[in-house]
């Protein structure tokens, strides 16, 4: 007898048969209708007890939490809210979960706040909400990868541990092997790293971008998905101290094509969790209306989560130059009311936020692509665009998430490139072999980073990106 | 006209279509034969250039490792060597290669040694062992992911920062985002982790194993698949400081299991790869061949590198008790012939690699799984058999490789473990996390780790660990 996965049984209708399953305890009611679970599905299993011929003992031990071993007889069932049930003929404990623990615990029957999920976040797949946005992160995972292995991709692990600091996306955290609190020095006081493990300075990657673009001169499409790192004190929603990052990078691709790229790959990813994690969603969707009713109006969703995923998908992302965007802003009734925090006054200003959101969420209703960014908002390696003053950037901004995707069409010309390190004192030893990449067959290529946690977070609704993530990393904390 | 890879015109039979083609320049002959490569395959496009009618500054810039724009006409060829080739119409230059600057690079036509382009790790992809081995890796990673998913697995991803140092597989790299020259320090002159970014000390990541025990032990069976850390000063050709790892742990599952699942998954993979990436692999079992010829006889390999793929893929693992093992070792040649550098005494002797090559390579000589080790060989979250002196660990050896996979039936009685944790001064309030597990429904669970790199190095062959990622980590060296 072969025991199957609880989302298998759901499914089957090969009724009269005995079959074995596994799982929690997820309710008890009556001594009798036992609802299990086995994380391979939100719905549980509804098992049917005989407790009259069941010794008493084992019945004591069938509590919220417990783990059994269950063989029955499948049947379709009488009652209401399953098509099939489990007349059970054996069951065995096989861990127990004493019920006064239970209570402490976030796997208790009761509704437990975010928060309190993620002190407990060891246990947070134990409950509905966890267990369907990991489910929906594993599905979105593979089809991220299946994008790209589907489209000719390669995928390239960069480093994570770089002797590089110049990817400029900011703080760094350091990596070393020496004992903190007696380093070796140089005899001027400074740290001597040649005595480090890997004898020069370490840090944790912030973007496999420039070690994916030697990758993408030679593969011809490359990408990265995987860890990166910021060391900033940055206590919000939408920001984690370590998160995973989708980089590709494709030679011979210039703006116009990464635009295409990115949007088609979103659309795609979007559509593959509408179509495989319909259950999960459908779940998450009514978690959404419920939290919606405890807010004011004006902070209640116009959509429902799967309709939102659908339109994404069945929309055109709105194309709009950076110098479109500043007309918009300047000409809009928070700026001229001087409700933005930041008010745009020219041409040149950075986008903050708000400013985002406004063109997102208000002007157009739907994800932007803004291009074309003034130059010295931006990093070293885009392209310059003939005008001197602009770079082939963009930006996807998402409602309610922000910027989801940030890219450009790389600066492929060895001189242009280099006067740029120059203006911003990155020294050429340092990327001595980004370099050598322009000088042995350049090309036009674009690239762009895609932060993995705000993908999940759009997809499941989940309003913070700690919660969409195993265990979050955040100022301090680095719990489990 | 829609540009095509160099892969699908080799394929392609629309003849006397005009064609569009990127890539890089391999070789160029007779100032007529254009070698144009993608990295989309291991194979070359003919390109034939109608030199008469080119203008001598193009021609004279047609250099290997120069990026082209091909436009022309797909025949069939005439020439030996290829089924078709492009009938040159345009040509567009988009990236020079200066000759004199390519001779001093692994991009110059002439055999390379496989030090050399580790040095150049940066231009590796445009060699052919680079390309085939990381298109090969690229394919094994997709595998990897397919097979879990199509399995019924769920990917977690954990975390790579870590508050624990209980893991227990060795030395660890700090993180840090205090100033190493000047860290916050306590009274007693400590270091005041309190003032770190976490609150706490933090290191890389080990494995992410007691982390994926929590998820399987909710969603039933999971599987990891990232970066792990080593900070030992280990300079062989199996050993890495950063390395993949892919870390599947199962619910309801005993050892048995693990060791069906082991094998199942690698031969899954190994498949996926000769099924998938063929070309590649006929281009590194050649470069085998030939690397053998400069070898001594006994050193040379007895099986062609997909007949050795296909071998695995068609025998069982041979499956042998640690306490069989020990006998054979006992009573074999080196040993009484103290041919050993650690003669096995007696039973509780820790195998070494010498041993492991044995068994594998000249007494079974086939993929071998050893189990049932004795407990203090072993670490503290294997589950204790019930003799009281072994633990239900497997290791899985390879030939040539060693040990690919290390796992265990885990310790799923909370008393038990904590008799083990206090035996091995682990603090219990470091585990907290961990031991609640076993509070709330444990269950008997299993799983294992696959150092990815090893896998990497049996597809392909490659007798050094660095030349199968693409910027290896390792003692004085983190280049790029």
């Amino acid at each position: 007898m072969k025991t199957l996965k609880v989302a298998d049984v759901l499914k089957s209708e090969q009724y009269h048969q005995e079959i074995a399953v596994n799982g929690w305890v997820k309710a008890f009611r009556s001594n009798r209708f036992l609802a299990l679970n086995d994380g391979s599905t939100i719905n549980n299993l509804q098992c049917v007890i005989d407790f009259e011929n069941l010794p008493e003992d084992i019945l004591k031990e069938i509590n919220i939490g417990a783990a059994v071993r269950i063989k029955g007889i499948l049947e379709e069932s009488e009652g209401a809210g399953q098509r099939v049930e489990i007349q059970v003929k054996d069951i065995k404990i096989e861990g127990v979960a004493n019920p006064e623990d239970v209570k402490l615990t976030i796997l208790s029957p009761k509704r437990h706040s975010l928060e309190k999920l993620r002190e407990q976040a060891h246990l947070r797949v134990r409950t509905n909400t966890g267990a369907a946005v990991m489910r929906l992160r594993s599905k979105l995972s593979f089809a991220v990868h299946k994008y790209f292995q589907d489209n000719g991709f390669y995928y390239v692990n960069t480093p994570i541990i770089t002797g590089s600091d110049a990817e400029g996306a900011g703080e760094m955290f350091k990596v070393t092997a020496m004992d903190l609190k007696n380093p070796a020095k140089n005899e001027d006081g400074s740290i001597n790293y040649k005595e480090d493990f890997f004898g020069k300075e370490t840090n944790l990657t912030v973007s496999g971008q420039l070690e994916a673009e030697t990758f993408a001169l030679g593969l011809g499409q490359v990408y990265t998905f995987g860890p990166t790192f910021r060391a900033e004190n940055s206590n919000t929603s939408r920001h984690l101290a370590e998160f995973w990052m989708i980089e590709p990078e494709v030679a011979f691709c210039d703006l116009a094509g990464n635009m295409d790229l990115a949007e088609d790959f979103i659309k795609y990813v979007i559509g593959y969790v509408l179509e495989n994690c319909d259950e999960d969603l459908e779940f998450l969707e009514n978690r959404l209306v419920q939290e919606d009713k405890s807010k004011p109006q004006a902070e209640r969703s116009d959509m429902l989560l799967r309709d939102k995923l659908k339109f994404v998908l069945e929309n055109n992302f709105k194309r709009v130059s950076y110098t479109e965007a500043i007309d918009i802003l300047k000409s809009s009734k928070p700026n001229k009311k001087k409700k933005f925090k930041y008010i745009i006054e020219e041409w040149g200003a950075d986008l903050q936020s708000e400013h985002e959101r406004y063109l997102v969420e208000k002007h157009f209703k739907c994800p932007v692509i803004l291009f074309d960014y003034p130059a010295n908002i931006k990093a070293f390696y885009m392209r310059l665009n003939e005008d001197g003053k602009t770079v082939r950037a963009m930006d996807i901004l998402f409602p309610g998430i922000g910027e989801i995707v940030g890219g450009s069409q790389r600066e492929e010309r060895l001189d242009v490139l280099k006067e740029k390190m120059t203006a911003l004192d990155i020294p050429e030893e340092e990327l001595w072999w980004y370099l050598d990449t322009r000088k042995f067959g350049t090309c036009v290529h674009s690239g762009f980073g895609l932060g993995f946690e705000r993908l999940v977070q759009f997809a499941t609704g989940m309003g913070n990106i700690r919660d969409v993530i195993p265990f979050p990393r955040t100022p301090l904390n680095a719990e489990f």
